[in-house]
């Protein structure tokens, strides 16, 4: 096992690399503790869990909604949960955001810690304090900054985990090494999807890797008011055709990353070879890297993206590969460029 | 117009006294701002909100639940409103704690600030931070701790505030002297609602003491882990009966404590005298100091209130009037007390 902290606003998160369950910080007594998990990991790993009160939930970013935290709450209702409790949220990104924000509601606020279980998860969605649900079509409209108490990394939990998630972790990998690791980059071109789920040691590392680069953007920018922008390459166009075509979040930020890169070429100097070295890195991880989607729907969507500020967004574009940066285009244009160029 | 601030963890919340719509902030400006205010103040302001966005939601305890956030988030969305919108909360407590909700959760948080219109909200539920909603018959088991941009106290604003809303407010009044300062309970021993409603000076000092008492509390221990608990002094048993009887806020408060100046009197040493005095003061303000109720049902909701850990409930006891105390009693002998003696 492998510790490690950050600091986050006044806040220290620990991570524990290639630990399990009985490596469990002290502070964790069972009895107060709730783990909230989600169908498919129950059904693999139920017999862990014996012993824990849990919560487990219907899998699936459909279910990522207010009706599932009131169906939650009333369970910590039952549960007598009380301030002193602990919840654990085992799971893929969908738990984690969910674990993370009946945590900062319920009684004003528990503690809680989480337990990636996908790749996506443990490389993103765990790390940050992003937390929330989707309202409706509009991704992640509600929710919170707040961290854990700690991250748990057991990657035995990754042997169940089903091959399209692999893919759909690779898309933010590849998002991390586009906005800021050139050596990533280089690394992921000379290796493949297959290459990672049998080499424990080689994935370790990148996980490791991808921790840092995403921990240090975090506790740099906690509230997003710069750098941690850049963490949005890709999800500006991801987020408004995911729900819209019930796309899987990974292949929606391949097509965005497409999209965005391409818009790049544009108005960055970004070239054209390095664009096409990306397009062909997300295909030799299985990504999608086209999509024909409607676009005025599209664009109502995006507008509503929290990255908007009045007739502005934030759109992340790159300047090399390993190199984001925040531009601010005005929504009219972008409306042209989705009307017209896509 | 008077003005001042508290500092509360990070963040300075800024107080304008006697003001109105027309003294906000020039950080306000109208287009980016969103108005949350109840059927009530609607019916009686419409006028001044003239050209400002509103969203106005039923008047009542019983829609601060789930269903009228889901409502808000609706309009919001509809509305267009993105990071850089301004929420102003102008109600009494049910519209602030909602209006502060609101704010915490969409888009991750956006800035509010709060402009109360009752004497409750004013001394009370506009200041320190806390937010949120009941879910069914349990009091403010979701929500946050965030505080306000500004706080703006427009005393006109009073002028249509129903009798029995003026009654409310002297509860937390009340507790506030009970816990904190016995010359104020002697002020009020002095005078009366009508004495206050008329002299608007007096009022308006009244008004500002308490909000220097509960400004002071919150700055100290905004996240209530000492002596904010002394705010609860009466809301044990208030919270436990008040949706379980749809009692009015402050007739619940004023029987919780009774009832909490009762067990004083066996665990502190409180006097016979002191506990008349209250009992008297409360009556001579219009509130109820005694009510049967179902004891068993009110203990089961009274074990889920947010001041229990694990299994005893830090209980608000006063050691004389203007002196509370914060004491931990098993929930055993909380059982017994409430079965037994009362």
């Amino acid at each position: 096992m492998k510790e490690f902290s950050y600091h986050f606003s006044g806040k220290e998160t620990r991570y524990y690399l290639d630990a399990g369950f009985a490596d469990m910080p002290p502070v964790i007594n069972r009895k107060g503790c709730i783990v909230i998990t989600d169908t498919n990991l129950y059904q693999h790993y139920a017999p862990l869990l014996e012993g824990w009160q849990t919560i487990v939930i219907p899998a699936g970013e459909q279910y990522k909604q207010q009706s599932t935290i009131d169906d939650i709450i009333r369970r910590l209702i039952e549960m007598e949960a009380d301030r002193t409790s602990f919840i654990i949220g085992m799971g893929g990104g969908v738990v984690t955001d969910i674990a993370g924000y009946v945590a900062g509601i319920y009684l004003r606020g528990v503690r809680f810690a989480l337990m990636p279980t996908s790749i996506l998860a443990m490389v993103d969605a765990a790390i940050g304090g992003k937390n929330g649900i989707d309202i409706g079509i509009y991704k992640n409209l509600v929710g919170l900054i707040r961290q854990p108490d700690f991250i748990l990394y057991d990657y035995s939990l990754l042997d169940t985990l089903p091959a399209e998630e692999w893919v759909n972790g690779f898309a933010e990998v590849i998002k991390h090494a586009c906005i800021k690791d050139a050596t990533l980059f280089e690394l992921l071109q000379s290796k493949d999807i297959a290459y990672f789920k049998t080499n424990k040691e080689a994935l370790g590392a990148l996980i490791e890797r991808n921790i840092h680069i995403k921990s240090t953007v975090v506790a740099g920018d906690e509230r997003e008011s710069g750098e941690r922008r850049l963490l949005n390459f890709g999800h500006t166009f991801g987020h408004a055709i995911e729900n819209l075509y019930q796309l899987p979040h990974g292949h929606a930020v391949s097509i965005g990353m497409v999209i965005a890169a391409a818009i790049s070429q544009e108005m960055t100097g970004f070239s054209a070879v390095s664009n096409e070295s990306l397009v062909q890195l997300l295909q030799q991880y299985q990504l999608p890297v086209q999509f024909s989607f409607d676009k005025a729907k599209a664009f109502s969507i995006l507008k509503m993206d929290k990255k908007r500020e009045k007739e502005a967004m934030n759109f992340i574009l790159l300047q090399s590969i390993g190199e984001g940066i925040v531009q601010s285009i005005p929504l009219t244009q972008m409306e042209s460029i989705v009307m017209q160029r896509l």
